[in-house]
């Protein structure tokens, strides 16, 4: 690695002067976040309301009521029209892009209703697979899958963990593609397939193995799978604390003898690895950002229901350690934001690569310190707070989630501190496992 | 408070001669315990395998599926006849009576399965209402609930925290009971009802204001009202981080003008929290007690995950400080099991009311420990710890819960904390605080 | 309060496009830090080991050795020919002025080593000593005091901290200042006045009760007294941890019958809090940007150790969690970083008085979590750590106390806590609160 | 290891009927602890002020100032008199022996006064040395140096950690002992010889290399070294915190050439980690125990200070989280005290060997929490608390130290980490660790 190359790794806070600490959002994505504020005030929340009131009843949980799609369309539509639209692609052909560091300030916002990033197109997994596709698509596959994701006609999922392997490894991919004439056949298991519950979900990317004896870098390949395809087999979803999270759902999918023609492969075989470091952008930091966003929600939540409540004759935000419980949650929400913001404009800056260890220090940090925000809000609210009744059981269990996906916070905080420790003397970068931590 | 009654809270371990720090199970209750742990061996784990083998299509989650009961019921006889039923009733009349230590060594046992404690007719809340109608209970009264309970042919619920009014200050009681002629006309609105979901659910007491303007302590009743009255109205089931935990379900019930004979009163009018105090016994504590068998599950659980699951090429346990996270939990365990112990035997030697200061330490420290450790376990099983394919996630909901049910642990610190200044001050008990604890 | 004047305090991250967020240092600036860092490395560093093996076997510990004022006399002599001298002093009509965000940055490099900042003449306390004197001293207090101050030919001392009431509490002021013809006799006893101890200290800038009749807010003045005055009685340091930090000490003293000129009252009777709340400017988070330093070096000292020792075959970096610990120093280390960076550029933009919430949360955020830092780099040197042979005890020790002075982590808790709901309700800001951390 | 053996390690509390589980004092000890409190209260309390008071001014901090040691030995001559005297030792041929458990509830009174042990001649390093000296000291080498150490005639100390080497892992002795003629002749470099630099201190044992090509279990010795030998050479104090802590002192000493009879050999060459595994008893968790007290101490001065101390016009317990910090000191106090009482009882029942996972369990546990409360204390007390005008930054400085002597915090952690996992596997002991432990 070159002198160069390692700085915007190394020497954190050492530039002062240097472009990176300018965490201004830019003058031209002004006028958008106060649009998607705007937005979600007074089309996104209302909407969230009326979806929910007609999805009450419903008896089967893994559809959508009558009249719930319609009130979302009507939503997506409005927000096509006002231009609020597939924002979240960086310098995309299609124009739309957005600095990694003005989405950040946007994808705040998105954090604190939990339909916001879907009205505006701008929700996982669709966002990661629409960049992978935009990027590494042949025409036909962007004609086929990314035409109709960018217009919102679809929903797709990205089909990676796998059951008996741990997925913090990523030479751990077991499930098997194997070229039959013109037909990849694939057989295999995963788990915590996000969003394939939804029957609007039509296609997966896929992680697979395709040649088992290459070296460790080049053995997997991603492959377009169809969810319609025979031979893909919903086993049922995995529930995140007891929740199913229908019909969105983290399926548990058998590939058994499933065929996809050849020209679904992306990229080439033993690319697989290479796609996930081509799944930059600001995928790999969505989830931190709108953490922020759930994180202020959470302590917004906190502070209401501490000065409404009363015991022993003082609200709530008066007995015990609750102010400074407030206090630490406001500070360190600041400094989360701060770090998300510098991580995101070290993409913008230094490219996703270089800036890598912004993101594991980032991926690292938020996640767990938003649970806790979350988790103080929820004792705030007694009871009420583990229920359906407020957002915070959920927003919890999203966060804990995140917590273990796209690596569990150990291996994070292993990357940062090896990196450290490189500092100090020549230490050879682990391919696999950096290879992991670039996807 | 004369000086021999605050003994028991104050000088926390300075009788070192005194019973108080013997803590070994009795003879008696030795075979009791081996008994219990071959029972859930041989009997309750393979039942609950297919229990859950049984239910696991059903459509209806609020019942029963075909053939779930039986095997259940099948079970409970086998402890029927094996004489381990009920033995959780402490001194009581019916001669089952353990000492709550040596029930504190079986409730860790019980903890380890969740059906367990049901099996031996050992399960909150029939526990405490059963030990509410056998102290204060009528012969009639007795007959017709307290019978059937014992028997394990009903089952019943505890129906006190309310909707609007936080539960951690006991004077909020808003449903109203006034007595018309022979009867109490109920009105109002409870929610958390553990237990009301289950169609055998055929009881609540019921905790209700008669008299409002009686001082404080003398407001509240406590009533019994059977499930299938008119006018209680089951609105729906509070969720635990999403899960509906059903058929057992925790309720939200509406009293509307629910009538009952004025002989289902307990003890009688305005005695609802001296009845709250008479609630004594193991049902305190058995949570506490249970949730040690918890950790240890969580940590078995952990140790064998760790041991079998490969990153890196090393088994987990050797990556980063999860040796470490291991060797807390261990230690927290033994020293929570000794507290528990401890307050066990406080309870036993110098009654409930004296030994109460070790009900809060213990009720303050157990339950946000064991959930650290259930939260650490998952994080060691990957995304498989978040979902329904473990008993972590359960266990972690559960145990969450706990942290807020029967005070928060805001509340049982507070009590501990004043409980230390008056050592060095007179300070009068606040009367309505000391109240809501001496539950 | 106005809206427009609440906007910094309340809207943390709202005005992404605000200057606020630009946290690069000034072009203007940057030469500067590179000569301070330069200068640390070749003139600072090696006038640091000789100044202290000159100190090594005194005897009286109060005095400097022979030859150790030389060296540092030395180092500060080339320091004011180069031009780094004094530039701590912000907007200052002597023209040195820096930013308080351009001084951040030059601060950080300024803590990893104790005596640079002194060699710089940017020591505290005699930065808010000159500050306060440039801001409100008389022409004739400015020749006497400022002058020789501003040329590092004096040191001095600010007497407020009080022997039997609490300091976190403006109001407990308790030495008094009465006015006797043209002199004010000063009666009272005061602690923990750093920096007494020295030879070189001439002028305390002393707290004083001048009218205990008037409003909380106007009964304090400050007053210059004369450390050789009659009276003064010096009763011997407060250690810090055993450590005497001698000779510059943390002085107990009496002041018994002290009698100065009533010109040495600054700015008038009664406007002690007035000029609290003009020791504005970087002195209020100069530790706090200095303790970023020593978290910095206390990394370095770790991750060295930890590098070159070995137990049981490995070096530590690989044992345990130790790696982790690393890492989670090091993102710490940046939230802390950057939440200092944007405090200073509140106070740039802003002012003092608007960015008191974002000072509030730096110093609640800041010496804490360096104390951690500190203390883990302690526990990876073993028994070497707590003794003299690292810097890590010392810096341990200094960075405790920052959690107590200027006002408890506590105080500062409850400052940002009240800030957080005051956005929900109106109240009032308690004036003597507030003026406490106004100073 | 075999089957019964293993029962005291691995199943922690699952023989609850086991006499393990009682932990009372015993009946014959009872009169000794409410002789020692008495004792404590009446002489050693008034004696150390005394004693304090007469040292205030001495200018030789490494001599005892005139009338020091006459007060003491006063004390000396009453405890001895009245049978308060080496009652530490267990199982003595001497007949003062008392049970670890007996030992462990004396020793926690013991701990809230520094200088109790030393009046009952119960002081470490003496206490382990003794020890030793009574169970493998020739007729000789006992009267010549255990005698008048039983006798409180001399002090001792043990040198055993070295400058360079990690002394976690104990294959790290690098002094080397060479046997020329009749005499070894040792050399070498020791520090944190703690009591070294007392003038009362006649004799170190010293850990030795005399076979560097011998199984790593065998390379070592352990030899008596009177600290008047030429050679013997002291070069300073190690300080903790700044503190020398003199006249006791943490000696760096270099052994150059230093020569003592063969007769000076203990047990044997080869046999240092033999006499490390005898060195068992209550030596082993004394500081525990005591660490307990000084625990009760804290808390004591924290709830004083709390209750006296104004602040905002309310006392300081009253405000923000402080209630619920008393409430976890005293329920982690208790927590503590049982797992202590726990461990003294296996070692009474298992044998230390057998008993060593509790050892480890508390050594891990306790002096971490301890120090932490002893943080709070001091955050209670503001600039008091780091100060020499309260016990708390001594008591700060010893516990901080205990978490890195007789092996880090993270050792311990390791060994009942892996003792975990034994408990699923076949896992050898590692000798060497194992052996570490053992001391």
């Amino acid at each position: 690695m070159s002198e160069t190359k390692t700085k915007g790794l190394l020497t954190f806070g050492l530039n002062p002067q240097d472009e990176l600490n300018d965490l201004r959002m830019s003058e031209k994505a002004m006028p958008l976040l106060n649009h998607v504020k705007r937005f979600i005030k007074e089309t996104v929340n209302p909407m969230t309301e009326e979806f929910h009131r007609l999805g009450a009843n419903k008896t089967d949980i893994w559809s959508y009521a009558p009249g719930q799609l319609e009130v979302l369309e009507t939503a997506k539509d409005k927000a096509k029209a006002e231009g609020l639209w597939n924002f979240f692609l960086p310098d995309a052909h299609t124009g739309e892009g957005l600095s990694n560091l003005d989405y950040a300030y946007i994808a705040v916002e998105l954090g604190k209703n939990p339909m916001a990033s879907e009205t505006m197109n701008c929700a996982a997994p669709d966002t990661g697979n629409m960049e992978v596709l935009e990027r590494v698509g042949t025409p036909e596959q962007k004609e086929k899958w990314l035409k109709p994701l960018l217009e919102g006609k679809i929903r797709s999922a990205f089909a990676m963990t796998e059951l008996h392997y741990a997925s913090s490894d990523a030479k751990n991919v077991n499930t098997r593609a194997v070229l039959v004439g013109d037909e990849y056949v694939i057989n295999g298991e995963k788990h915590y397939i996000s969003g394939a519950g939804d029957p609007r979900c039509k296609i997966m990317i896929t992680m697979v193995k395709t040649d088992p004896n290459a070296p460790p870098n080049l053995q997997q390949s991603q492959i377009l799978v169809p969810t319609d395809t025979p031979g893909v087999k919903i086993i049922g979803p995995q529930h995140v604390f007891g929740d199913p999270d229908a019909p969105h759902g983290h399926m548990h999918i058998v590939f058994d003898n499933v065929r996809v023609p050849k020209e679904n492969m992306l990229l080439g075989e033993g690319r697989g690895f290479e796609i996930s470091q081509l799944r930059l952008g600001p995928g790999r930091i969505h989830h931190c950002m709108r953490a922020i966003g759930q994180a202020e929600k959470a302590l917004d939540l906190m502070v209401t229901r501490g000065l409404t409540r009363e015991a022993f004759g003082k609200p709530l935000v008066n007995l015990g350690g609750n102010l400074e419980i407030i206090s630490r949650a406001r500070i360190d929400i600041e400094a989360m934001r701060l770090m998300v913001l510098k991580a995101a404009k070290a993409m913008d800056v230094l490219g996703n690569q270089e800036a890598r260890i912004w993101i594991h220090m980032v991926k690292a940090m938020v996640p767990e310190r938003v649970c806790e925000i979350i988790d103080q809000a929820i004792q705030m609210h007694g009871a009420l707070g583990v229920s359906q009744h407020t957002p915070l059981a959920r927003m919890y269990a999203n966060t804990r989630t995140l917590r273990i996906a796209d690596g569990p916070d150990e291996v994070h905080h292993m990357v940062v501190g090896r990196n450290e420790l490189r500092q100090y003397r020549e230490m050879p970068e682990d391919q696999s496992l950096a290879a992991v931590f670039r996807r």
